[in-house]
């Protein structure tokens, strides 16, 4: 496997002007986002304050910056990683079934806004998995369940363990379109509020008016709390803790954007995208 | 006078971003820059890590900035601040012969790349000035020295001093336009390398071929050294310290862009800015 320069988790501003320095400074490396990239941006109706674009859309804005970075040469694969092991020298980056090996990560994942479940981080590893096709075959003949917070993005993981286990409850949570049901699948409704078990593992999934007994329940957001995507890395309230030069407490890693916390600004992302795409760099040829 | 909600010092990127912010949030304030705004910048011959502007010009793209900044309704003021007072509960800045009072400063001056002369910070205050309008008649009657770093705002000052005091020795350091000396004035040329004095008062001008007694020494740069420029601000290597929300040592004192230190980034100064911007507003609405 090739050892890339850097990975960017990631495709919104601070991802975008990260790979602008790497690609400039001619490192390897790949921009691993969503297929949205940036949700809320995509949504904001008008933006006065990003210096140089005067009562732009949100959505224009991103356009300017997709076609910055495909003038570049950047591109971006929509690829969701779902966890990050620091590996001493280097770092490897897992998304779906496949895996990057990674001199450097810049993670620049936003925020994300749904709470995290009463139980989930008590039974994370044990019965609680943020990827399914990681962690999917573990549960051949069980019974677990599945809550989308995405957009459509978790069909897919729906459908690959839909072929695995006994039984699917898939909870589309946030995305409307209408889907049939696949074998071994059933498509519920109701109201996540928290997971119970009996210490050591996952026992059942709790709704607001009902229970469902599951071995497994897998969690599919469009972001996911960087301390889970990277175990190790330091957090605060949510927040990566980034030093002036975006360093975390993991040599080689670094943050950007709104993962590291308020104020949630585009120009603040991009600046801090681009400090960490420099201080990667300095990183790489240090060493 | 009218006490305002913010000044902000220099109108490069940091400025101007922060500039943004206090206009959307309805903030009274001003903006102070050079003629130039950002001498860097503008010389920039192509920019490809701002993102959404892709192989620009730096004037291009200092063109774009202001263009923003005017749509947004917001006036630049070609004034350069020779000094800040902290009042305790305001901030006094004075420009020239003109005093505003304002209850945060945002300071974007940018850096400074010439060094100091030998005994510049020993005698400031002691017959080293940066202001000619403020100290000038000081020096009434007194020989006096003025050592211009600017590309020609500092012929103003010199024409002023010219009219104040006994003799005055006019160094064109950078500016390269013909001049005729005007009444009490000779145009020098040479290299400013240390000042001397008694200990108490500066006493002399020492260039590299030659001494000149003098009892004042004025010396206009395109910035000036923050720490120079409000006293009691926190530096460290010249560069004002910072928080993550771009908080200075001093309640109310803010600073963005390439003053707080390296890497000297566009899309740093304009991220900064915006923080900077945001967190003036936020200090004004707790009082």
């Amino acid at each position: 496997m090739e050892r890339l320069d850097s990975i960017v988790v990631g495709c919104g501003p601070a991802g975008l002007s990260a790979a602008l320095n790497l690609q400039i400074r001619k490192k390897s490396f790949l921009v691993l986002g969503s297929k949205v990239c940036s949700p809320w941006l995509e949504k904001a109706e008008r933006v006065d304050n990003y210096l140089g674009f005067y009562g732009i859309s949100g959505r224009e804005l991103r356009d300017h910056f997709l076609d910055h970075a495909e003038k570049m040469g950047i591109t971006i694969h929509s690829e969701k990683v779902s966890s990050i092991y620091h590996m001493g020298d280097f770092f490897l980056v897992k998304s779906g079934q496949k895996e990057y090996e990674s001199k450097t990560v810049i993670i620049t994942t936003g925020v994300h806004i749904e709470k995290q479940l009463e139980g989930e981080s008590d039974y994370l590893g044990r019965g609680v998995s943020y990827c399914a096709t990681c962690d999917g075959p573990l549960f051949r003949n069980r019974k677990v369940a599945l809550l989308d917070y995405t957009e459509g993005e978790g069909w897919e993981e729906a459908a690959f363990l839909s072929e695995v286990v006994d039984k699917l409850y898939y909870f589309p949570l946030k995305d409307k379109k209408e889907r049939n049901a696949l074998a071994n699948m059933e498509i519920e409704e109701g109201k996540p509020v928290a997971l119970k078990g009996n210490g050591d593992l996952v026992q059942a999934l709790v709704l607001d008016q009902r229970e469902i007994p599951v071995e497994g329940v897998f969690i599919i957001r469009e972001t996911q709390r960087a301390d889970v995507l990277l175990p190790g890395l330091e957090t605060k309230n949510g927040a990566i803790l980034v030093n002036e030069m975006m360093e975390t407490n993991i040599a080689g890693a670094y943050g950007a954007g709104d993962c590291t916390g308020k104020p949630y600004q585009i120009s603040k992302a991009v600046g801090q995208g681009s400090v960490a795409g420099l201080s990667a760099v300095s990183f790489l040829e240090k060493r």
